[in-house]
């Protein structure tokens, strides 16, 4: 209770960061060393980004799923690069019923080899394809550095897992799955994200071309907020994953698989945030509107008894809205209490305001002042104004990740360009120029836009020709 | 796809459930003994029972959240009765980051130690309470007797858990959340469960009362279908879950905790199938409607556009509506997979159907015979229809429950009784008298109903007089 506000953003963005998530009562640090407890003010915005994410999912036509958390140990040894870049993150279980197990079992840290057994059994003929399977679960890497919801032991996922008849269909799905999340990411998280392949050094351990989604945070540094990938034959082929086409050959499948996760939570933060504290777009925020009721005694039973009416009428409009009835506490605390976790508007209704039959709303950012609002058209108007705080926020941080992003043709340039932001470089491609950019400047390559001009020239760093055919995005990362 | 059918129930029962489940492809066998893959078909009932009860637990005031999936092994020894109950199911990591942990992780089997962990830190005053908590999660117990469903070494549930100033609102919540399940199982699995108390055997391990929902499968035997446990001050002693009460007096707080699970899934099919397969009550089927085009080449075309067509009308009335258009299968063969498959009802268009402006509605029980339903009508009808079959179920549920229940007060009729269904005793209450019916019948006393007139005498089994003021229910159970 007795809070004294955050480290301000501008400060030290990792220490805002790591403050603000626990007071703002998103998360906990779990008991276990990288794990998190997500608190009802922090779950209910995966709740609502999940219930968005799923209908499309759905719409498209994938069932989901409930696959073991268990995988045998040899499953997952199958594919040779999978095994490789996920064996040190493992969680294994080897007691279980008060026995040692003969085989150990890995806790999944995602779910290609237990899903492709599966799907190696269900697909027959290609009147089987294309297999359209989801689902919604939770899943283990242990970490070494962690951070709450973006890197953290065991965290929130939906994992889609497809197989299709040819590289056509398989690449179809691979960039719808991009594209969904692109629209959630814009659409819900007001994250004015950039589609793109990755390159090889940063693709998925046994993919064979990995498409990411990446924002920028207000650090100027890159989050990848969901990936999609096209797995070839890869899984198909250790898997046995096969199908009689129309002319009774036997071929193997194409699959893919993609993922959105917690983190994006974290994404949210970063992009909004301020000084501060929390700042939340109001289509994924918990409440949209607290209505703080001013006066003690008496004048608290007016003002408390009318706010407990609005919220009932602002709550058959649709909007998420809760009463903060802490009579105990000062309004100027609740002030600051409610901008710290980020609410998008906030309504105060003292005993004045109740005379003139008004209420006094208040945004969580954006200069336009306190105004007063007719109680009685309230429930009219928030609607709206809520969708214009989304707009304004989507609108802000294309803003902010634009005036920190910048075209950068020299060394020099680059290094200060990423100390705080995006270089759109040409850059040859090889993975042992991108480790030396790395060692130098922390910058890896984030992902060559989908959307971008034709391009061609020499590498920025090392003068060889250009790969991609246009500029790729580099930039540091969470 | 060359399927003969399913062991009719009346055969053998526990034969017929294993197949069912798998040939309906609600489930597959997982890699791990005693896990199971949940397919679309099954998972799609299981997001719809969530779907209505995550509703009733948000309306109630209550909040999700997610704890840990591991718990250290310290925490989970706290509480002696519950470590005792669990310890011989637990699966625990011993090696993650490819490293022999300091301290083993129980993988959760139920959440109250970490749970309670956090109650102590986010409690101070009595301000804070009551704490509602809830999360959807999976959790693990080592099966040696697995079976799909009903006990899986991972299985899905809900899992609440409260604090409260005093045992009177501890007891409200405990109550409400039995209600919320016998709502639940009552209006969307059309199971007509008895609520009722655990008798000190069945008891929660560390809780002070525990309540359940007990539905009558077709074999006779009883399902819990979901339990509420009281649990005093045990675990507040343990985790130190206190509160500054009004005078400013440090208290224990009262929790409760609270589950229902794919458990559930189980009941629904064992109480409302028989020897064709699946019979599922619209409110959760994953298709309460299916359509069957009839004929081959230009025919089907017709009778298929015709199916897509009433499918799209039929969504649009809020019906789940699947369209065969297996084309390389006979009409015939399809009518036995759907009914197998449990779907309430099946509309046949075949091109005279079409001439005349029809279609053919088949139920999937009920004697009805086929009928003829003018094709623009259907959208308009079949809601109803549905409802109608959803109350149908419920009261033959109910019926086949009480033809098969009984008072007993006799030895020899409770043996014979609780051989095919439920045996309602006077008894003494003592657990070395409900250990030896056991010994001899299997049958144990399944719960003390809340509703149930005042009764009191002899135990019919020791004659020692009774406990309970009431008759118990007994019989065998999953
Ligand atoms: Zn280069
Ligand atoms: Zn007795």
């Amino acid at each position: 209770m007795s809070r004294e506000g955050v480290t301000p953003q501008s400060e030290d963005f990792s220490a805002w960061y790591n403050e603000v998530v626990v007071q703002a009562e998103l998360v906990d640090r779990g008991p276990v060393r990288g794990t998190m407890v997500i608190r009802p003010y922090g779950y209910r915005m995966w709740e609502l980004l999940q219930a968005d994410l799923d209908g499309r999912i759905k719409e498209a036509g994938h069932g989901n799923a409930c696959f073991p958390m268990f995988i045998p140990e040899s499953y997952f040894k199958r594919e040779a690069e999978h095994v490789e870049g996920f064996s040190p993150e493992l969680a294994v279980v080897t007691v279980a019923g008060g026995k040692e197990l003969e085989e150990p079992l890995v806790v999944r840290p995602t779910s290609e080899t237990v899903i492709g057994e599966y799907m190696a059994k269900w697909i027959d003929s290609h009147r089987d394809l294309p297999l359209l399977l989801n689902q919604w679960a939770n899943v283990v890497r242990w970490e070494l550095r962690p951070r709450m919801f973006l890197r953290t032991t065991e965290f929130l996922w939906q994992e889609g897992h497809t197989a299709h008849a040819d590289e056509d269909d398989a690449m179809r799905e691979t960039m719808w799955a991009l594209d969904a999340y692109a629209g959630v990411a814009r659409e819900l998280a007001a994250m004015p994200v950039i589609e793109g392949e990755k390159t090889p050094s940063e693709r998925f351990a046994g993919a064979v071309r990995t498409y990411s989604i990446e924002g920028m945070m207000r650090d100027g540094r890159a989050l990848q907020a969901g990936t999609s990938h096209y797995l070839g034959t890869n899984f198909a082929k250790v898997f046995d994953i096969q199908y009689q086409d129309a002319q009774g050959e036997l071929v193997h499948a194409h699959t893919t698989s993609w993922g959105m996760s917690t983190r994006m939570i974290g994404g949210v933060i970063m992009t909004h945030g301020d000084d501060k504290g929390l700042v939340l777009p109001p289509r994924i925020a918990t409440y949209q509107a607290v209505i703080v009721p001013i006066g003690r005694d008496e004048t608290a039973e007016r003002t408390v008894a009318a706010a407990r009416e609005l919220a009932d009428r602002l709550k058959k409009a649709g909007v998420r809205v809760h009463v903060d009835e802490r009579t105990q506490l000062r309004p100027g605390f609740k002030y600051n209490d409610w901008e710290m976790r980020g609410v998008p508007i906030r309504l105060e209704i003292g005993p004045r305001d109740l005379d003139s039959g008004v209420v006094t709303l208040a945004r969580r950012l954006g200069d336009q002042g306190k105004e007063q609002i007719p109680l009685d058209r309230v429930p009219e108007v928030l609607p709206g104004i809520l969708e214009d705080f989304q707009a304004f926020l989507y609108t802000r941080a294309e803003q902010y990740r634009d005036e920190h992003t910048a075209e950068i043709d020299d060394w020099d340039s680059f290094r200060t360009q990423v100390a705080g932001g995006w270089a759109r470089v040409l850059h040859c491609g090889r993975t042992e120029c991108e480790d030396e950019i790395k060692a130098d400047t922390a910058a890896t390559p984030r992902v060559v836009p989908l959307e971008a001009p034709e391009e061609t020239g020499s590498c920025f760093r090392c003068g060889q020709p250009s790969a991609y055919g246009k500029r790729v995005i580099f930039g540091r990362s969470y």
